[in-house]
């Protein structure tokens, strides 16, 4: 079969589901069977799920990215570095801000998640979150500038060393677990009294991480509280200020003040979904079986914008880098057999192997398998998991870059 | 001779006078002949002269500092951590912030330098001065934290990334020496454009380094610029604003929108002395031939608070660390002299072995035994002359510590 034109395959996002597309589909097909264009805010992709270490200061920014240009095979496909502003689901094109449209004859959307404030006033001001590289430095930073000033200011103000976590789910948790572990480091590095720190964690949930194993739970708190957190369950964030946070639990009313103030509590798909038109729930659209927006079948829908409802629970699937990640090697299979136009298209099922929720470096819990883990092998198992991520993208060489092992 | 009671030396400050006086002290006397009582706000020593790569970022905090236990003979010296608030001069005490009021016989003041403002408005609020090892990490911070911001703030304020240093005397220099190098890094740390940086250094004086020599001064200013420092010469700050400052030449006024303002171009002596009735000019005491102050005999003045005229030039020797080592080294002895009741007191008398400002960790310009040196020559005596410093106070051992050198 000739063909007079290569059909043009478009992915947006070069986070775990937009990557994987990419790395798999590069692999699958000839450079003459179609152009293959990946289009990324910035040059790297960066490892979402450890974004909660370099904003604690745990782990250096640097080993939490790589670049793009290591993993995707440069005969095959071309990068564009720029931000996505709509997709013209009519004219079958992407607008960028700073490169002409680009038209597709498939796409695949991969955006990933924006941070959530469920409109709560002062959060998007001031509240930080931990949505990418840049904002999880800033964060390291205003941490470490808040000790450092209040070493310097003659009348101490022992709010600044008051670090607020909105919410108990996944991040709040691991993010809190970092910090447990940095706060005596920085006390060390900048002379302030550990006494004078306070880690308050808030959750309007009744308890801490819904949805998981209670005594792990038990397991986690403990670990936490010995560490100095103070949790807040059932409380919920009012409002946020240039001083701190207003909560409430029971209508009592209680204003916390805070030098820094993280929302770990909420996230969204991509806002692009919202303004292209895509019928969507918070900036994700519920995906058909092989991936694809309802209505537009050269249109796929991957990673933390694909909203799947898992029929056992009748929720929806969380936003989980296993699950972008098995979505992205389907998504690649399916767009070969498209450019082909040879085989079938394969529906989506995710392979739940567990989760694991680190408590710092050294700890963790979690349910693999089936069964539960807790302590130094539950943290040898999500060191297993970080590595298995790099593993997939980037191969042993990537693991050996990036890879989170200690060589004996 | 039998002595009723041992004569109390109470040493104020840990800087290099005070700390050289003790050191000294305590080797030439017996613990059954005096008891020495050294008081400062730190329980460590920090080299003040080295600063500003603290501030920079070019060198740990950590590395510029050491504890004040590490030199003193504790068998001799009884150490109290606290700030200063006045000198009692005719009850012969000094008050304490935390402790109990200390009676002297014999009295040093060795308080140091404080910044001098000049009573230009907003400088004290809005700028930072490198008076200390708090200050100066807390400025490293402060420019760290206008990096990160820029990278994740949606509309970029490139003023954020505007350093201006008030004053091309000497602190001027050897920061903006360490700033230049400090840049690039601070770039490839944040993902920030090199060319959006600024670095400006605005200078009143008609020239850089006044009174150094010109052709050093060319030398300079030529590495320095050519590295992307812009100087405005002849240039006084009006007033300095959260915004930045307002400058003026020959009646020109301009604003410099700027993320961070490090003011260097003045300082005076402790406020403890204005505090305490002597005969001072901004906080520094012209002191008499054995350093003591006028009309108080029991008290000697040695360091930044000490005013010596040079007479060959009619002005005040500069506040030098080389300086005040040398006082500190006649005051023990002097001291030695009034404990024991015999000998004579010996007057001071400089002895300049010159001057190196250094460019960075690999530049410098200075005159050493009244020749000029430049470039690596001129940095290598920089560092010779900084541990020197840490072999007068704390012999071998510490240069081993904190030494500045290079293992092969």
């Amino acid at each position: 079969m000739i063909r007079l034109k290569k059909p043009n395959v478009v992915v947006l996002g070069a986070g775990y589901g937009g990557l994987m597309t990419v790395t798999r589909l590069q692999k699958m097909i000839g450079v003459n069977e179609a152009s293959i264009t990946l289009v990324n805010k910035h040059d790297y992709h960066y490892e979402s799920t450890w974004l909660h270490e370099a904003a604690a200061g745990t782990l250096h920014h640097e080993r939490v990215r790589y670049a793009i240009a290591d993993v995707i095979d440069q005969s095959k496909v071309k990068f564009i570095q720029d931000t996505v502003e709509k997709i013209n689901l009519e004219e079958k094109q992407v607008l960028l801000q700073n490169h002409e449209p680009l038209t597709y004859d498939y796409l695949v959307v991969a955006l990933g998640f924006e941070s959530e404030t469920f409109g709560i006033k002062g959060l998007k001001e001031y509240a930080f979150s931990i949505a990418n590289v840049n904002a999880a430095r800033q964060i390291r930073e205003h941490i470490e500038y808040q000790f450092a000033t209040y070493s310097t200011e003659e009348e101490k103000r022992d709010e600044r060393l008051t670090i607020v976590v909105g919410g108990a789910g996944f991040t709040g948790i691991e993010f809190l677990g970092e910090l447990v572990n940095r706060v005596p480091e920085l006390c060390r590095e900048y002379d302030v009294d550990p006494n004078k720190v306070r880690i308050i964690c808030v959750e309007a949930a009744p308890t801490v991480l819904p949805g998981f194993d209670p005594e792990l739970v038990e397991y986690a708190v403990n670990v936490l509280e010995k560490k100095g957190v103070e949790f807040k369950i059932g409380t919920a964030i009012k409002e946020c200020t240039p001083e701190g946070i207003i909560v409430s639990k029971d209508d009592q009313v209680e204003e916390i003040k805070a030098g820094t103030v993280v929302w770990a509590a909420g996230v969204r798909g991509s806002r692009v979904i919202d303004e292209s038109g895509f019928e969507a729930m918070r900036g994700r659209v519920k995906v058909d079986p092989f991936l694809r927006a309802p209505g537009h079948e050269d249109v796929f829908v991957v990673g933390d914008c694909a909203l799947i409802i898992n029929e056992e629970t009748n929720r929806p699937y969380p936003p989980t880098a296993q699950i972008a990640m098995q979505q992205g090697e389907v998504c690649a299979k399916n767009l070969a057999v498209l450019i082909r136009g040879q085989g079938e298209l394969q529906p989506f099922k995710p392979d739940l192997k567990g989760t694991v929720c680190s408590l710092g470096h050294d700890d963790a819990i979690g349910v693999v398998f089936g069964k539960k883990i807790w302590g130094a092998k539950a943290s040898v198992m999500k060191k297993v998991i970080d590595n298995r991520a790099l593993y997939l993208i980037g191969g042993p060489t990537l693991v050996a870059k990036k890879g989170k092992f200690k060589l004996l």
